[in-house]
């Protein structure tokens, strides 16, 4: 008999077919009782009608708790009611290994205990239908740089010293007593290895030590970070925009069951389209004021205030040209507007805010050094990263997309902590 | 006119194209300059024959240095002799930005310069066939398992203790006086993740803060774990051996000029075919002491074991079931002999030691606890690891593959750090 998973049983009508998985609810009516069974790929219901079997089966079936392991044979019927389209009609299961009083009921619980469960609490439908789609962002993500030549260098995790500053930044131990940081980004080492290979990206953990409890921080969290040789801020716009746009349509394609069971409404992801829309600095700062929002040219956007722009618009924003004072120093300055870098964010639709930050770097030697010492960063530190100026420099851009922060925008997932497996928080490392 | 890379020129015979990238060496002979011009995706020789030229572009040619950064535009002719099989006939060229003294220059360097001078290092050729090789392996692999519909699952970072004692841990402080470790391994979280979703795989950075200086060890290394519930232990070797097979052959397709510069020896890769050798670990004792080496059941294998065994076969083996006691505590017991651990390693062929290790997981709650308690590790911390063999229990198997030392082998590069971008080792945390 055929081994099959939940995901492939519509290509098995009228045949009998062995699933191996776990149990997610039974309950019994009268002379039927009813198996909700799961395998990692889905969940399906199955039907056992009482009189059709020896009465050892039907016993048996009372000893199957919440997350029983089984094996189960089935005989898969068409069921246009089910969400599948189909049903199995069980005709026989054997028990792996038992669950007694699994601690996830069907009951609200409090989010501590889930997060303090979460080895288990992954095995819930809503959290298998994020981390589905989660999966599928991590590796098309990949997919959309492999399938245009981008060659994958993994930046370093232990770093010598701050990219801005180290307040935010996690020391380690190293040996004989010197002291390294988590990386919180991978930009500065892409940029050597695009100078080296023309279109690179990186994709890894990053760590920040910021002590915030907000809906949106992590201290761990997942990032991709494309640069590219010979790319102004208007290419590198471009390919941020390709880029979400392959992954909405990835997911549209291939999770609409997904969606659903998170009740996504899938309108607004199936407007994202080519081009997004690209306002200056400038312009989001008259478009927050007319909402009677007291911003000024220098001020730096807040969570509200982004959600603010993208609600004015139907599909993600590019946000571009901001004050070079707030903005990075390895920003490439406007060659028509000194006071501005270009530098963009990409603000995401529905009130989500900035999922995607990135620009021009700048390319100058001189003007890089002098942008160090205004920032009042050890120039030291920096002298590899000069180096790049100094060896054939180019014009060159990159950005940087936060995949929780996408996959909470893509699911409209309330709080970061559940599209990611094991959530770090500032409270939380454990398990 | 057309912008091509190195890499597409074959197919712009003819023509007249545009390249951006950067002088890799020039040399004159009499009425003719050349050009070996690199972009990231290769490197072409470039004509300059000066009789069919302006004097102001031959006297410019003269600017051009090693890492100078150009735009080029020539005419792709055939060329037999060449790598590539054509060549360029330049038409013009603009300097984009010059590049004074060099610091890497054709002649040989020290290693501690050369990894100093590592994001100018990974320019070279040998560097970039080396990272544009890794580049596949690591797409490739996630490439494998997502076509056999595994999900990507990310284990943490910071983890609360350790696997297996702390002592090669890296210590991290967290807030509020907390103290938490990097990952070594993401294995237990995979476990949790196959008991809920079936098959599933990570695939991150992993840190050992290990005081060896040998060729095949650095503190940050990276490494894909898949973990399979209702796999065994022959489940489990199967997949790591089509794994293998995957990657090479992916590597054979399309790095041929990569492993031509590396001057790789590809008969031994071609080799890499379905079934690789599987012998137990007795019969690898055997196979040692028949070859003078003193060792016997319950010592361990070190490098120069592993290599004796390597070269008594002509493609991969797999050496199954070790000693219980020199196994870590979550392997499962031969029901056939208890004092074997269903455990194995993957000892790659040419002499290249263990480059895959993996096995079947303790999968019953009273003989895993037994085992935590046998090796004095902390209960309390794998109470939630417990708790997977306590809801739906079923027979689970995994592995981990080392991206550098798979890398290093079928590169067949010397030592470890030049097979990742960034190397991390006792000694070095720059640049």
């Amino acid at each position: 008999m055929e081994k099959v998973s939940v995901d492939e049983l519509k290509n098995y009508l009228g045949k009998e077919v062995q699933l191996h998985g776990w149990v997610y609810n039974t309950r019994s009516s009268g002379k039927i009782s009813f198996l909700l069974f799961r395998d990692g790929t889905g969940i399906v219901q199955a039907i056992l009608y009482h009189p059709d079997h020896r009465e050892e089966l039907v016993k048996r079936f009372e000893e199957l708790n919440q997350e029983t392991s089984i094996v189960l044979v089935g005989k898969v019927r068409e069921d246009k009611r089910s969400p599948l389209g189909i049903e199995l009609d069980i005709v026989d299961f054997n028990i792996i290994s038992k669950s007694i009083d699994y601690p996830i009921s069907p009951k609200e619980h409090g989010v501590d205990f889930l997060q303090s469960n979460r080895h288990l609490w992954l095995r819930s439908k809503k959290q298998s239908s994020i981390m589905r789609i989660r999966s599928d962002v991590v590796f098309f993500a990949r997919e959309f740089f492999n399938n245009r030549k981008f060659l994958c260098i993994d930046a370093p995790i232990f770093t010598p010293s701050a990219c801005e500053g180290t307040t935010t930044l996690f020391e380690v131990d190293y040996f004989n007593d010197k002291k390294v940081y988590l990386s919180q980004s991978g930009q500065l080492y892409m940029e050597a290895a695009a100078l080296a290979y023309g279109k690179v990206y990186c994709f890894g953990p990053a760590f920040r030590a910021e002590k915030s409890k907000t809906r949106r921080h992590l201290t761990e969290f997942w990032q991709i970070e494309p640069e590219v040789a010979f790319f102004d801020i208007d290419d590198d716009m471009e390919l941020a925009e390709d880029l979400v746009i392959y992954l909405v349509q990835k997911i549209l394609e291939r999770r609409t069951d997904d969606l659903k069971i998170l009740e996504r409404d899938i309108k607004p992801l199936e407007n994202i389209k080519k081009p997004f829309y690209r306002i200056t600095y400038e312009d989001a700062i008259k478009i927050l004021n007319k909402k009677g929002i007291e911003i000024k040219f220098g001020d730096d956007f807040g969570a509200p205030d982004e959600a603010a722009i993208s609600f004015e618009f139907d599909r993600p924003v590019f946000v571009h040209r901001y004050p070079t004072q707030i903005k990075a120093f390895y920003m490439k300055k406007d060659k028509d507007r000194e006071d501005l870098a270009l530098g963009f964010d990409m603000i995401a639709g529905e009130g989500y805010g900035e999922t995607i930050g990135g620009g021009q770097r700048e390319d100058d030697y001189d003007t890089l050094l002098k942008r160090i010492n205004e920032n009042n960063l050890p120039v030291e530190n920096f002298k590899w990263y000069l180096d790049l100026r100094k060896y054939g420099s180019v014009p060159h851009s990159g950005f940087g997309l936060g995949i929780e922060r996408f996959v909470q925008w893509i699911t409209k997932t309330q709080h970061i902590r559940e599209v990611i497996p094991f959530a770090r928080t500032l409270d939380r490392t454990e398990p």
